[in-house]
């Protein structure tokens, strides 16, 4: 983070007054515009607010997001795109939508072209069609999941990229994506401004796993975590369905696990939740399996839920490189867990019944829910009021309540992980009883 | 079916007048009791009835269920027991706490036992606890999936049972379960019969697959199907959402497609259903595999539906014998069709990008939907009366809309498949549009 | 029903070999037509059965619906229209759907027009935009409740109608509607056949009440009656939330309690139900309020369900007259009753809270479940079969099980009811304690 | 807020290790435990805290709430009592499982009470049952709206209140309400005081208006307006289905716009939004109807959600006093608009159908949503956590998405509203492009 400069870039002073003058300042009532000199806090601890100050130092703060009074484009002379990269995630539509209608009936802007399946789509040569965005053909969309762009995995090439939006004309570019498409769309805000062609880049961070840095949460996961805990009831009555049931729910998690821990607190029949954050011993004493066996001694079932990115260093075999992302492949914890479990109690000759449930892509292609709903609209509104005031290589995010700017490069450092020693896995381990670890 | 006797056995001549007339029958109002003279015809084919008419024959006819004006057993000397089999299914806590509910409250019947982990649970040396349910105990779990009385696989020395049965004073048992299960219970009323102790068996038939016999659906079924078209819309949507999109849904149904088949038409967004009722030939011209690159190249996304028992014919590889309940061990059709469509394209040279669903348990864990929780009630109210009437070695079931009784026997012959030829297949075909056959 | 001819109306003998062949009848496989001679008996009474057979009479049958080898109309010269009238239902959108996807892709009939508000749609003069369908405009709507093509009541003039039609070059219309549609539906073909133009009406009955006549159940009434047992679930959980607390009801149902006595069964929490079709006494010693105060006393909540049409007879005031589908507006038995009972206990100085819950249009304004999805398919399917047949003047339903054609003349005739002397009732009464009768 | 201490009341030092050492504080792993010392701004306005601090000031900052290393009650010679008071909210049995699975299994405090029907319950001479509450009463209870201890209105007698706590032996009392709730929990605890006897008394702010000051938001608010989105695509639907359509929904808000706004935002098919925080001129110009009628002219149809406690100025009519709460009685505005709607255009001679719905209690009595269970569950917690830590008079919230303690007094001094010049309503401008003032 010490790299990053937290100026949010700008194309140029904004110097045209904003069509929504009309709708949001009306005589006798207050304007709802935002002004460029309201910041909230980057990091708000009383110690360090409180030495930095008592120095006359400053501290890093964040600009907040809205509509600004004057901005940058011609909202009739503009033409925006909007690209989606990466795995599915709830409420993509939400946003494709909302950016849609924003221009579209509150700025004027008329003329939205959607980018399909990714980068590849910003490539001329692929070939894929550039779809026409209208209030009309985005109408429905909220309550589909999925993206009706289409995604890919993986970067392009910058400069066939802003040769084919300079043809096009585009000025405003909306990237829908994770970290990594982030970097990407950082590469091409970069490249415009090498070639001098004037394209606001904005950001909407995009993630299932709820593992972008430094935002409150990412669209989608909520809608994510809520369909989980129906794997979690289905486990829970399979697991006491039969005599020694375990139930055992993988959830998606490659690196984190916020997932399993907000499915296993929505549906607190859980005994034992495993992420990737916090190591876990299976043998030995006071081991993961013996715990387990001690477990179904005294009550006959017991449901566990696993981080799908959970156990790797001892997950045993062969490394499976990257993907196109550049993800880490990952081993499946879950099916690893089942077999581990089977094995040792077939060699405690004790009888358990692993109901093992994989909800898969079900939590992350579906609708989203109506909070989602609202998050993405108004982070498609605040992406919209930034792109117009000319702002670039920045993404909209909500950080401690409140929607802001952040620079693109910071949330492309890295991904977020739960914290082990925070309040989110203490009440983990109150809800479930498990033991801190497993050693 | 040829060897079934129709006739339903009964313990004796009800003498004792029910205690639903005071709520049943009022002063200037019909009745609302079932005589046992009113039948429905097992078959109503308009040519065999004429047939059989015009010779003055008689046809098979069953009775109709209901209340009876007259019953067997003296309903608070009785005590009834209920116990759950098999694999889980939505509403089976619906039954159980209806058949309380009516023996309850309807009958005054107020001893009822639970038994616990299926026939398990009345082997008395197991040592499994006997729950007692009263309508307390049961109120809410309507709202719940599961079975509150868990269950097992497998049958049990039927001496042993109607020993425990006789020692509890059990006059009437329910039985939960599938066709094996009813092979169980007829055992447990023929013993019963051998060593004269006057014990009424009644089945409520449960699979999840809808394959019960000569019944118009299994409770649970719509339910389960309902759950399973969420994989449906998932499939669909990460379909869609890369380039060559094979959306791929594994759903139960281990010798019959009546899942696949229901869910497929409930959402149409499916190109090809593969059922064990219908062979499929994977290669060659007209396989499936070249028609699913057809429809690929045409329209660069498929949804799959394909029920887990299916094309055990061509999936290689050694027998792996039955379960504790008797059914063969399937090989698991899912997989192995991702496997061949990966190895089919990446040998084409064609990348396509299979996304693999299985719900598995989800679909059969959780609550029962509405139309499921009235089927349900409605079936244990119906068993209440045929016990109470003396009834025995007997389902209820619903028969071309009819709630009737049917002979034990008759359902624990076999499985009910989708017939190729009927009705349901062509829906299927319609909707998909995929061939009659691939061949 | 005695008036009316069960013959199904032809335009003329079909003699065009159907495109459905190469879909349904391939090689090695049975064929998948249904032949005219197929039919189901109307009623499957034995003791009517065996008289008339005996006699060597004959038996009032039907039809069965499906697709036949000959069809009448030549696919790619055919246009069809669809129209929706009355009020919304859930699953509309699910039959225009499939009967656009059908005539396109199975058929070939890329011609088919989407009237819009009902008959209105069909009279020039008003000016209704007329709607192209295709797959693409329909792709989605079977996510979605209403109608694409919105709706009104009330019928237009035939004349006109069918002079529109002609315009247009119309041969088959497909009309979703009540009995008071029909109706219209019987006039328009009557007066197309006296001008001589050819033209097939083939209904699809559509009431959220159930209430129309010889089906099993009609489209949309199983998703109406689930999302009621919402309003009940809220209605226990309020009763339950205070002292004396009385959750009541109201669900539609003008002349018919389907609806009340499905959601009542699915969610069997419910103490009392009224319905149209049985007389409720309020006041004396064994009326509906007498049986509720005593009911408090014991158990100090209740829950009761309304339907809309309930009581008129004891609703006091003057008679409302009738809408412009020609339905006597009802007096609304809810807050009818919601104030005696409030009445009742002030006179009784007892502190009662009731906890008045109206779902109103959201019950039937929603999306359809799975099964009417299905059903809604099935039943679309069967239309566009019987239409391309040449038949006309007839609806398709399931009856008895199957999908069969009946005169639309039958369904037009009136409204069907709950049946107080049949099973449904009788599982009511059984379900919730309540009398038979309040006198 | 000026008067209100912000120092949270003890009862006296905590001197006892806490038994949750175990489970949060092994070897080698940090330490789960939050120190006193940790706090958070109340207020982070970056201006202020500047100012404050160069000033060598202190600024306003709260305790982070989590279990403490020491604790002042010995858990196993405790007795924790809970109480539910006021109107149904989603997610109370949430927080009463957690607080009963946090005391028993975590602290080993095993004598739990539950009183019933509010403060009621409380005075002995009501005669209410106290229930004893332990993990099996309520297993399942997070799977039910309601609240299993039921609830009343008002205010009870702090003295025999008190003396009843005192009898049974209460040392603890966890209080689930509102704002007058929480006065009347402040009226407990410092009578307690006053008579020395020792009590904790905590409470968990509970509102389904969200109306509660100085939280994020309140347990069971997310629930409710996600539930209300179903009525806004019924109303849309229903709009959508006849000419001049007019979906007008009803939702709570009797001071606050919360549910109606994020409602909206949610299911982003309305076109105005009326709160109580933002007047409305009906008549005029620039008026409500006159704009409405502009709408429907542009598109023929129009969504309109409006709050019940909306309009209170313009509603003629009597003063209809307070309920027992000391609410003021609300005039329905949903009625009332629905009214002058329907008057308005008959004025006019345009036909217009409008289709009122109003969800009612539908939208707080249901089970909560994922998200409110986690956040029902972590107050729970935190709740208990600070009642063994000897802390009084204050209540558990989340504060800039930290929970944190409050004290009581300062949440009892009022109600939150819509800030008509903040980003959610701006947020709702932009989403419906309503003028920001109908004048």
């Amino acid at each position: 983070m010490t790299n990053v400069d937290f100026t949010i870039s700008r194309l140029g002073v904004p110097q045209i007054n904003t069509p929504l003058r009309a709708l949001l300042a009306r005589k006798c009532w207050p304007v709802h515009f935002v002004s460029d000199q309201e910041q909230v806090p980057f990091d708000p601890n009383i110690k360090t607010l409180r030495e930095v100050f008592q120095k006359g130092g400053e501290i890093l703060s964040v600009e907040r997001a809205g509509p600004r009074e004057k901005i940058y484009f011609d909202p009739q002379k503009t033409k925006a795109g909007i690209v989606t990269c990466g795995g599915l995630c709830p409420g993509i539509n939400d946003v494709i939508r909302e950016i849609v209608m924003q221009l579209y009936y509150r700025y004027g802007t008329m003329e939205i072209y959607g980018f399909r399946y990714g980068y590849e789509g910003l490539i001329e040569t692929y070939g894929h069609e550039v779809k026409t965005l209208t209030p009309d053909t985005v109408a429905h969309i909220h309550r589909m999941g999925g993206s009706i762009l289409s995604s890919s995995r993986g970067q392009q090439d910058s400069s066939s990229m802003v040769n084919y939006l300079k043809k096009l004309g585009v000025n405003m570019l909306f990237v829908i994506g994770g970290d990594g498409t982030l970097r990407g769309a950082l590469d091409i805000a970069e490249h415009a401004e090498k070639v001098k062609y004037e394209l606001s880049v904005i950001g909407i961070p995009k993630t299932v796993d709820n593992d972008i840095l430094h935002i409150d949460r990412s669209f989608g996961f909520e809608t994510a975590f809520s369909e989980a805990t129906k794997s979690i009831i289905s486990a829970h009555a399979e697991a006491k369905g039969v005599k020694n049931g375990v139930g055992l729910v993988k959830l998606m998690g490659r690196s984190s696990g916020f997932i399993a821990c907000f499915a296993a607190l929505a549906m607190n029949d859980v005994n034992f939740v495993i992420i990737p954050e916090v190591p876990v011993e299976l043998e030995g004493k006071k081991g993961f399996l013996e715990v387990l066996k001690k477990r179904l001694e005294a009550k006959k079932h017991a449901v566990i839920v696993v981080a799908e990115g959970s156990m790797q260093d001892v997950i045993a075999g062969e490394d499976l490189g990257k993907d196109a992302s550049g993800n880490i492949r990952f081993k499946d914890a879950g099916i690893f867990l089942r077999n581990r479990i089977n094995a040792y109690f077939k060699n405690q000759n004790m009888e358990v019944n692993i109901k093992y449930i994989d909800p898969s892509y079900i939590i992350r292609s579906i609708e989203a829910s109506p909070l989602d709903n609202v998050y993405c609209l108004r982070l498609a509104q605040n992406a919209v009021h930034a792109a117009m005031s000319g702002r670039t290589k920045m993404v909209v995010g909500l950080r401690h309540g409140h929607f802001v700017h952040l620079p693109m490069a910071l949330l492309a450092q890295g991904r977020r992980q739960v914290d082990a020693d925070g309040e989110l896995w203490q009440s983990v381990l109150s809800a479930t009883g498990q033991p801190a670890i497993f050693e």
